[in-house]
């Protein structure tokens, strides 16, 4: 079985163990790995680096992912102490924490950015790229498994590549990825793709075989991706989407079958894709980052015809279902890397349509979607910048309040912003929808405030409106600073923002 | 003469004085013009438009525009009360006075955004497009002056096209345009510019002569854009940034001509441009949005090879300068749609070194560039979002104080937030260079308070920061809300941010 998967007959003798694999990282190191939210994240030499660790050996390394992975690389790594700093992206709660106590420093980067920081030589120097494979070819390509993420990037930069070969992830994936690193500035080239589908690079990573230091055979399955069930507030909040979204079209700002999909990662994110389920549209695409499971249901139900993204996410039971029905999905998904998959070229040329969570929003339109309470990392702002700055129509959605009502999550300013105004086209909550574009921000408080909150803090939005437009003396984006923030810090004193 | 400039015979007979063009205008109308800076925007007509209501029409107009434009429009129209929206960018004190007083609604817009809010029909329909023009061929084709800005939209999507035939514009700007206009999304194909004198359109803004109403014969000059002196603060912090680039060419980071430059409008950016005409660099290449008197100076010395924007914009000696040498120019200089000279896939294409203004940073890298204490409007984010996401590094500019030292420009946390700590990869002032490329919130903000302050406010600004570390329970951007923004309600309350 192994012949199929190791077809560079001279790298039969890299097979190690992955404890044997872990002792090729030396403290101060600088790894890079796959991995894109829980999938195609190494996993067996971790989890041995973890138990060096525990033997007393002082481990300090660097990790560069492609965004959030499973624990058996952030949540081990962090609890073991292994973890100096980190990029770009994560959502494990292990590692979070760490972030939050101060004793991890975290960079979070736009996830089409990250790549260039490596390539363009922004960052240390790659020591060792560690990278889940489905294959390896006879002339030392590899192939991923169930995301891309970075791991061509790091493949073609360090100076040592370990393979986790992982028999548990099916060998029909190969032939889903579409590989392509445009080159460096002065000498980049357009970036090809006109429509979602459209493939224009290699099956496999390009890898000298002579970098590749250690195979590790493992067969630990990807984490599963759980899922909240999808709830009223969530169903709520799809409705008011597609209702937007029908409203278009009517009007023909979007074609019948609107333009590639692009959705967060996430509960909200997925109950607003199953809602197009039921929906009118036919012949829909995805250019996303992200294929979730209902992506699988609206392939399933022939209302998606195309869909591209860099990683592949599921739940345990979709999962299986995913594998059993791997030849024809495989005739719809693209996976590519990360740099492609966000990249603004693409995204702005084919127009797509973002769809993002934000943790708050301001009645200005800004967007918080990191920081909680201006200072406590949540996850990153991962790849909403990539796509609500360069998309078609820019959309964030969240629920008008969060913690059993003692968090509004419309604010009179947000406590960080990630996307300003002007990256800020559509709000919409379980209450309804704000439609910000081409309004001034005296125009888009009324909006925001009226469309997208209720009950008590919708009264509690008006007063801050109404007393800063006639305190302050500059009516352009009328605030009083004194009090702008002052509804994070009574929650931060009182556990509610409520007077 | 006139035959030279008006090639279309048939449309002699639309020529009329600027008052009865000006009766073309009906209360409620959406009106585009060209104009991106004060260069090429109409004249004679937005004077007698403020005749017209000086004799008591009422004319209330929504103007849309390439940027910031003369006092001709601008100024005239909203001394006479006819603005009720501006979009996307202004400068002018007459209208920015009414912005903030609240009695003009002002919506800024990423530059290269704004012409897809009007492809997509985001806007209210065009109803007439103002443009000025140097010529009109046979076909009705306009042959822009010294800017195209967003001319070519609004002549594409307006009922009514005038033209305001500038005969104080050399006729030998012919040629040094090159207009273009990507498809909407699905049909959008690949902008095909690979470096930054590739020419893909058009010299003229193509146009159906049925839809020229009005042709208007003026000789009013463009306003001469008025620089300060460069003086030791602009200086220093241009030394800083030359070292910055010397230092990354040193290090294999930036080729040795650098890469494409795009550089902001105003005093500082002049001078940071005018730094290079003493470096050692050659070859260089410029893809901005606007062409200003160093340009030509780096031109005139060799220095640069090519220029793309979409404006010339100069003081009134170097005006004089171009136009006597203008076929010398025509050489070196293309003129484009602002959609193609701030578009995200060409910049980031070719690699864009991006330098922008702020107007306060604070010490996590969040960069305020449009609202002066959280609600006042100086001009708008214009195109440095354009650049800064996209671009091959994103350098913001800033001296340390302002206001004979009563503002500190490094701030505990904006008032206002434009460009978010992602974007922010390098902070230059005449103290020094904080290079944040790679560096978690914390460590940015100690190399922003050590490199970029000096005096009271670096002692102020520790405190700051020391004291949030230590009293805020979550430590990866630490702030102590309370205090975020005291220095600006100071500020307010004293005239001054020092204690």
């Amino acid at each position: 079985m192994l012949e199929n998967r190791i077809r560079c007959k001279k790298l039969m003798d890299k097979i190690m163990s992955p404890d044997e694999a872990a002792m090729l990282f030396e403290t101060g190191m600088t790894v890079g790995t796959s991995g894109f939210t829980p999938a195609g994240y190494p996993k067996a030499v971790p989890i041995a680096l973890g138990r060096r660790a525990e033997r007393g050996d002082k481990l300090e390394l660097t990790l560069l992912t492609g965004a959030s992975v499973g624990d058996e690389l952030d949540g081990v790594l962090s609890r073991a102490g292994i973890i100096k700093k980190r990029y770009p992206y994560q959502t494990n709660s292990s590692i979070r924490n760490s972030i939050n106590e101060g004793n991890i420093e975290y960079c979070d980067i736009h996830l089409s950015n990250f790549s260039q920081y490596v390539k363009y030589g922004f960052l240390e120097e790659i020591d060792i790229a560690l990278v889940e494979a489905v294959a390896i070819n006879e002339d030392g390509g590899i192939i991923p498994s169930t995301s891309v993420g970075n791991a061509n990037i790091y493949v073609e930069k360090a100076d040592k590549v370990i393979v986790e070969l992982n028999v548990s992830q099916p060998i029909e994936l190969e032939g889903m990825h579409d590989v392509y690193s445009p080159k460096n500035p002065p000498y980049r080239d357009v970036i090809p793709i006109l429509k979602a589908g459209d493939r224009i690079g290699t099956s496999y990573i390009p890898c000298n075989p002579e970098k590749i230091a250690a195979i590790v055979i493992t067969d630990i399955m990807d984490a599963d991706k759980k899922l909240s069930p999808v709830d009223d507030i969530s169903n709520k909040i799809a409705e008011n989407l597609i209702d937007f979204l029908d409203n278009e079209v009517k009007h023909n700002r979007l074609p019948e079958n609107l333009l590639p999909l692009q959705s967060g990662v996430g509960s909200v994110a997925n109950a607003v894709l199953a809602g197009l389920i039921y929906s009118k549209y036919e012949n829909l695409s995805v250019y996303s980052e992200v294929i979730q499971d209902t992506v699988l249901d609206l392939i399933d139900c022939g209302k998606v015809s195309v869909a591209s993204a860099t990683s592949l996410t599921f739940s345990r039971n979709k999962q299986e279902h995913f594998y059993k029905n791997i030849d024809q999905y495989k005739k719809k998904i693209i996976l590519r890397p990360q740099e492609i998959s966000n990249n603004p070229e693409v995204i702005r040329r084919l127009g797509v349509i973002a769809i993002n969570t934000a943790i708050e929003v301001d009645i200005y339109g800004n967007v918080n979607s990191s920081n909680i309470m201006g200072s406590r990392i949540m996850n990153g702002i991962g790849g909403s910048g990539d796509f609500a700055r360069n998309s078609y129509i820019s959309i964030f959605v969240t629920p008008a309040t969060a913690k059993e009502g003692t968090i509004s999550c419309i604010v009179p300013m947000v406590s960080h912003c990630d996307h300003t105004e002007h990256d800020v086209q559509v709000i919409v909550t379980e209450k309804g929808v704000a439609d910000l574009r081409g309004l001034s921000p005296k125009e888009r408080a009324k909006a925001i405030i009226e469309n997208c909150t209720y009950g008590e803090y919708k009264e509690m939005l008006k007063d801050y409106y109404k007393n800063s437009l006639e305190s302050c003396k500059y009516k352009h984006t009328p605030h009083n600073l004194e009090e702008a923030l002052s509804w994070h810090v009574r929650y931060m004193k009182t556990g509610s923002m409520r007077i």
